[in-house]
């Protein structure tokens, strides 16, 4: 009665779906290039090999009923032949397909008239730097590899014509810099029948170098108008794709008050991992019930929350130690969750830590607490 | 650095203790008897052996760190042996002892001077009809078989010498019947550092035939002093036992307001499933920092909560379909587990569902609905 369940790639995201899967006791296939995948022992069948190869994608689907995936950058092709096929596959391969490329998804933010950042397609390097002459006043902007780009990768701040040597060589988005005043994410979940939920709006705090998520409070501390426009702009943003499972939406609040789409997600995300532990549904439940097409789940919070990412530290390269778990575990309303992968590199998302209580404030000095109070580091430091 | 877990038993209990293990990546082991257990895909090693034969566990245990139980049917000599070379095996090896045979349980309470109700210690079937006549005020009473008994299975109620023929001819216990008014569960988590944490107390109510919790409330509808005696009885209960692990201690409130332990488990319970939910942290996971000896969590809980066991409908043997889980889904507050057992039989516990509301009037309610929205039956019913 149950289907079998197939999830590309196995990761943390895959992890944490996983722990949300045995609640239904899904059945559920996992394939990662990584054969030490943090999902290889907590699943129906794990198989090692390409997310971006067409055959390894065509095979794997074969084996389930319902497709999903936990990132984005995989074989679509495969994808669409087996949705040809009668495969059910969500988010639909033709959503994957806008996403993954930012000159497509930009473009579509355009066409259905959802609030994002000016913007220009580019085809090479030399278009940037006609526009750094022609167009002055676009600058400072960023210069977006249209395919490819992660986790900071694939971005680059352009701000004068001596920076038009950082832009891409490749198809890209010119994107006008938004002098925001905070970075906030909606989720938003739509399963098949059209029903649609989004969770709070969170506010994130970026990495000052790195493109991360450093820390978040969920709820965002924003006027409710502007939470009425970011709840919105999400919900319509679900719609327009037609998306059958989460969305993620970044956001900017710009310091004349507008809210404009950064860009998306078509998956869980790193802005939800609070919901596990703060929220009656969290998000992982919530993408199943998207994804197998049963009533979505209420989104509310027991507590405002605010989530920690665990980076590996500067100069470790190796096997992970998590230094002072034990005093995490002795804070009330602390949750630190690992993600199980072997070796720690220099920020890599080791795993984060979930942190509830009554106040913002309180929240606050929570996380202070939690930055200092742990690191994930490795028995052998590297050498410099 | 983290150590290598084991866990005798792989069914529902310990498919919770491994979904509660993935926030802190535990590596755990199972042993089952049972080739198709629940937990068989969700941990890092499954082996498929009997859980009372002596060199089967002993083997087992060789290849962990830190040895734990979810059922007590276990061989314990075998984890004497371990432990005296040095393993770590929680709950000890000696609580296990006392715990597996209801006539040294209960002796131990009188020995610790912990309220019971009162027992005589009985060889023989005669020795039970020999009482009905020279103490027939002892009457009614139920014959409990020392060694072996659970789910109901090693119980008798003795009324009347009519009933005599009942009473098991094997070492066993004639406890009074209590004329008890509600049936309580304290669960209490204690570590190697002496630290002792109790979950709110629970009120059980029983199927009428089986010897079953069919539903639960939590907290209990108690007077204040009423729960300061199960509070304190369970906490000297776990102190006096020393244990390191959860206990979980039922007892009987009977008509007089006395609190009387009816009797423990050394380990996660169901009295404690709706933790999982409704608690900062659950059972399972205060059994992890119990046995790992890390502080222990908060026990409060976020809302009032019931759990309802879903059990294989009467006249249902065959693979295990869930009718009605998208009812479940629909109703807010109402949370389906589901153990993953492929067979289906008659009363056999398949799922738990946890209900929350901010009333007991309104869980009520919503344990109504749940009990009539779903049943566990199988395409093929058994014929009569």
């Amino acid at each position: 009665m149950t289907p079998t369940i197939g999830i590309l790639g196995g990761g943390q995201l895959g992890l944490m779906l996983l722990q949300a899967a045995i609640d239904w006791n899904l059945r559920v296939h996992i394939l990662d290039p990584d054969a030490e995948a943090p999902c290889r022992n907590l699943c129906t069948k794990f198989s090692q090999g390409s997310l971006t190869d067409y055959d390894t994608v065509y095979q794997f689907g074969q084996a389930v009923d319902v497709l999903t995936i936990e990132i984005e950058r995989v074989n679509v092709e495969a994808l669409e032949a087996l949705e040809r096929e009668g495969k059910r596959v969500f988010p639909q391969p033709s959503v994957i397909r806008v996403i993954q490329d930012k000159r497509l998804q930009k473009q579509f933010y355009r066409d259905y008239n959802l609030p994002t950042a000016d913007f220009i397609l580019t085809d090479t390097r030399a278009d940037v730097a006609l526009l750094e002459i022609h167009q002055p006043d676009f600058f400072p902007a960023f210069h977006k590899l249209g395919r490819d780009g992660y986790d900071g990768r694939g971005v680059q701040r352009i701000a004068t014509v001596a920076d038009v040597g950082k832009a891409f060589d490749a198809p890209g988005v010119l994107e006008k810099a938004v002098d925001f005043e905070k970075e906030l994410a909606v989720i938003v979940a739509r399963n098949e029948r059209g029903d649609v939920q989004t969770f709070p709006t969170v506010e994130m705090v970026f990495h000052p170098e790195l493109n991360l998520v450093e820390y978040l409070f969920a709820p965002a501390e924003i006027a409710d108008e502007i939470n009425r426009q970011a709840q919105d702009i999400a919900r319509r943003t679900a719609e327009a794709f037609g998306i059958v499972g989460l969305l993620a939406v970044e956001l900017f609040l710009d310091k004349s008050g507008n809210v404009l789409i950064n860009e998306v997600a078509p998956r869980p995300h790193n802005s939800g991992h609070q919901t596990i532990r703060a929220n009656v549904t969290s998000q992982f439940e919530q993408h199943w019930r998207a994804i197998l097409n049963y009533p979505l789940g209420d989104t509310s919070a027991y507590q405002p929350a605010a989530m920690v990412n665990l980076l590996g530290e500067e100069g470790h390269t190796g096997p992970a130690i998590y230094e002072g778990l034990e005093n995490l575990l002795a804070m009330p309303g602390v949750f630190p969750f690992f993600y199980g992968k072997a070796i720690t590199k220099p920020f890599r998302k080791m795993g984060h830590v979930t942190v509830m209580d009554d106040s913002l404030e309180a929240l606050r000095e929570k996380v202070a607490e939690v930055k200092a109070g742990i690191r994930v580091v490795s028995e052998l430091p590297a050498r410099n």
